[in-house]
């Protein structure tokens, strides 16, 4: 098997900051998370938010600690450190190599889609951003690794894409007609579901967005690591 | 203008885990870094003492705190747990967004490769790994940012890659000859990288490989950040 990310990211416009943050870490026996948090507001304050919360959760993935455990500690400490006055959207997505599965851990009232070849299935069970109370529990899913798999999450601006003007996503339909094309990658479905949120827009994206793909696929036989990155920095 | 990262990572042969970390983190200001330890010897041990350095440098880096003196906190920090017995080789390679400069960040003896397009620089004064000594200072260069600008960091496998079958990989040249061609991708370039190392080590890597190539490019009006990662899981 392999396992296959695309992240695409785009910042509100005409902001020089996302409040979204997201990292890709690697777990400690082997595997990869990826750990995605959208701070209250825009702008530089929700950035700070967001990347307290990210380097939180990644510092403790580092030392072995689980994924619910991580986001629990990351609401407490944002928790501790605002007064419950701030809250933010948490995301973690892991492939855990020992014990061959899909963790999802949500503290986002952001759908998580999950798709088996082109099925796809949501994962909408009620659940809280972190920050606001002492004790806000993850809703966690862990599904086998296995050949079809798809995981697509994301920050709400995705959602929210032409709500001004009167349109909205429906990721759902989005995401299958994507998984109805042959075998696209998933910075091709990343890439087509943020194009499809900025046309709503109208090219000024209300919020910021970033989204989250991850397939897994048959091994080809290479055993090579790889990471490619692009990062626009304007005329 | 847009940067364009791309790593390519393998494991020594028959070994499940790599002494080598590499971690790419946004940097607090916008921009991003990529840090690379390979930790001395190789597996579980190498792979412990590489995640420490890595993760104090990111945890630094993220905090605002100056590459240098992330560098130099990394050394202190392995010198002081493992009393100067242990090393590890670290480069970082820093996008600042505020200077517009690439910062380039060498704890070890291994070269790195500084292009301006086809014309290519070594980076080659003498410099200590981190860990052995208190007060090992980094050799640091800042370059301003320019279209046409790439740097390739690497571990010390791929400068071995071939030795056991009396040869070696010369890899200025073979940079050289990559650049010569019509504007490779960072990911070509380290994947061509890599290959060329695990022919002369006949397809069994005689220790870890891991290499990151920075390319600085005109912008093309596309705002989205992106990042692809590919984690191989075997049959």
């Amino acid at each position: 098997m392999e396992v296959w990310v695309g992240i695409s990211k785009i910042n509100k416009y005409a902001t020089s900051e996302s409040g979204d943050t997201v990292e890709v870490v690697e777990r400690p026996n082997g595997g990869l998370s990826v750990v995605l948090a959208d701070g209250q507001s825009s702008g530089r304050g929700a950035k700070w938010i967001s990347t307290l919360v990210v380097r939180k959760v990644i510092t403790l993935l580092a030392e072995g600690v689980r994924d619910g455990a991580a986001a629990r500690a990351a609401s407490d400490s944002l928790y501790t450190e605002r007064s419950g006055k701030v809250s933010a959207t948490l995301n973690i997505l892991s492939v855990d190599k020992q014990t061959r599965t899909l963790v999802i851990t949500r503290n986002n009232p952001a759908t998580v889609l999950l798709a088996h070849n082109e099925e796809i299935k949501c994962l909408d069970e009620p659940c809280l951003p972190i920050g606001l109370y002492r004790g806000t529990r993850p809703m966690i899913s862990e599904i086998p690794l296995e050949t079809g798999l798809t995981a697509v999450i994301f920050s709400d601006g995705l959602i929210h894409a032409g709500s001004r003007f009167g349109h909205s996503m429906d990721v759902t339909t989005s995401l299958q007609a994507l998984l109805d094309e042959e075998d696209p990658s998933p910075q091709m479905i990343a890439d087509a579901l943020l194009e499809h949120a900025m046309r709503l827009d109208r090219g000024r994206p209300a919020d910021d967005i970033s989204i989250v793909v991850l397939r897994v696929t048959g091994f080809s036989g290479d055993e090579v690591r790889r990471m490619t990155v692009r990062l626009p920095l304007g005329e």
